[in-house]
């Protein structure tokens, strides 16, 4: 496997996103679902980030000036969050910092799907979706998911998301059993994970705000951050569950592993691979 | 205690419920509490239900025709919420589907208890909640708990529960050292869990939310559907209490077990008992 | 070290303070940001007390009379929520029940500030925040944290922690690595705890819920009760740590401890020692 991981520039990129977030300690505004805030904030707190639930459009001018990037996710969306996300959005890209969209169940309801198409505008740095959230954004469909969960194989979605990035301009991030990402021309595969991870609510939620600190690291290389992030998220899944018996012990053991990730395993064990 | 289940026949419907549910996987919308959105969530993923938070009035036309049942939590209710509450309560009624009312702290002020009545009057198929919430809400008055927890035994609130069923048509539910169910005229006791379940926060809104799951699954028996979720909730509890040191580490394992819960420890442990 | 603690009365007042809160239970308000509720409502159930997370406006009125000390915590502020946190702060005066004030991330913006500010006017019992968010009220001016984390040591937050208690006559506490405690002249230091809980979103906020609680037990002697709630939760977190291989397994293990505290433990490990 060494041998593999020697030819392979993975290992080595996503350690150096790691251990570099680990020394900055990055400060990550996240304005996400209710749901997913505790899983958010310990993941990024894991990983080595400063993550802050900052969601007043009040606060947005003071505040966000002074992140690194901004988290955007409208798993439990109202009409009075959104103003919030776009204005935090618009400082992100005023101030040149990046930031990134989840778009958690877009295809629920037209509502949603409209707010997630206005925030594309204000042009993401990276997107990620499961397959069924890329499919209805790309197609800006409704009725293609099932509330949070994917009714679609990330690879189904793969030309979905190609599209998406051409014409977002965004990185687009496909979760699912690989999980790829895409600049609309390049595509990896991330193969580390287990399938478990889909029984803990907002374990995609928190890759996602791993993006989102990994992009801080190197906002010029959101595609390899992106890779690096999932990869790094599903390894410390993968360790986790050498010690878990069910998906409530397995979120709790991944959150541990994340923060005890050393070198050698991620060296020896992310594996990302091409598919372009 | 085998024999004893022979002649029982709760054993078998409730793990006839649980594998249908890990089979369909049914889509549950919940409205419910900040407080518990973590618990419930995880809840019905290691169930086998998907879940999907979403509150939002302007996505319930779109989104509740596709959901198979909904649950309803007034634990942190603001006027905000309770349009959204009862729009939902609407389009399940108007499409077939059944929904569950959690009447978190009623008793709290007179504001909530207005509120509960209101929804009442939208016919739940099943009312949960602990003995003083019944009998405030049975009573229509308020003072008669300690916010979130009970002042009262469930068994001090079974005619309450009786009397409220017969008025509002639906099952209702008291969780306590023994969990009720009747319907008006019938009335079993579940008495499987053990105390310290209830020095987990929102395991009182997890089980209602486990009951909106089972409801789904077979509508028309609703009855059986509630009795059948308290037994499998407070069995994963007595399973994972052997494992457990205090609340937190039960939360843990009582997940862990639900997820794993085998036809055999079903058909064996699940202990409800007639009391018409 | 027993020998120590028969000169230092600190343990046997912290013993006091937790079992006097397993006998009494009192009721707690808890007005709380969205990232902290389940780990408050947890916190409070696992040290004894019961929590209530009620935060409209309309319920202020009913249910604040009932309680026996409320928590209001700014962490995810919005303008809808600050004057129900007026109103309760109001009701606990006019009742002469106890308050406790969390300005967490009060340095994030004018808007947070003015609001902090403002609600010190309402005449805390307490004030507990870190380093950073301490010298932020005391020159009430922004910019000096970074979110939620402390940019600042403790014992760099003790004069302007001196001076805010002067002016606003609260007890005011800073977390740190040694927490401190001041009415303004006397000063204590508690040294329990460890840097891992850091690691834990919402750890801070959690303390203050138990110092909300402990103050709730004998409102008159606030100083005492703040200082014994910093030992009883950083005590809880160093025999959790114990067992825990990482933040998340620290932070089920806190509250297992913190369930299971027992008289021995806490008389002999209980260090708090005087500053002034």
């Amino acid at each position: 496997m060494a041998e593999q991981e020697e030819t392979n520039p993975w290992g080595s990129k996503s350690w150096s996103y790691l251990s570099s977030l680990r020394q900055q300690s990055p400060l990550i505004q996240c304005i996400t679902n209710l749901v997913s805030m505790d899983l958010i904030a310990n993941t990024l707190l894991a990983a080595g980030a400063s993550p802050a639930m900052i969601h007043s459009i009040l606060e947005i001018p003071d505040f966000t000036p002074h992140t690194q990037s901004v988290l955007i996710n409208v798993g439990t969306l109202t009409p009075e969050w959104l103003p919030a996300m776009k204005a935090a959005a618009g400082v992100a890209n005023q101030f040149g910092k990046p930031w990134v969209l989840d778009p958690a169940a877009v295809g629920a309801s037209g509502f949603r799907l409209k707010a997630c198409l206005e925030l594309i505008e204000l042009k993401p740095t990276v997107i990620r979706g499961n397959g069924s959230e890329i499919i209805s954004l790309s197609m800006a469909s409704i009725g293609s998911g099932k509330g949070a969960d994917s009714l679609h194989e990330s690879s189904d979605a793969l030309e979905a998301a190609k599209s998406l990035a051409k014409s977002s301009g965004a990185i687009v991030a496909i979760s699912g059993s690989v999980d790829f990402v895409t600049d609309g021309q390049r595509v990896v595969g991330a193969h580390n994970g287990l399938p478990m991870m889909q029984k803990i609510t907002a374990s995609g939620c928190a890759v996602t705000a791993l993006i989102a600190a990994f992009v801080a690291i190197n906002p010029t290389h959101a595609f390899e951050a992106t890779a690096s992030a999932f990869s790094v998220f599903g390894l410390a899944g993968e360790i986790g569950m050498g010690l878990a018996k069910g998906p409530a012990s397995l979120r709790m053991h991944l959150i541990d592993s994340l923060y005890a990730l050393d070198q050698e395993t991620v060296l020896h064990r992310v594996k990302i691979t091409s598919f372009s």
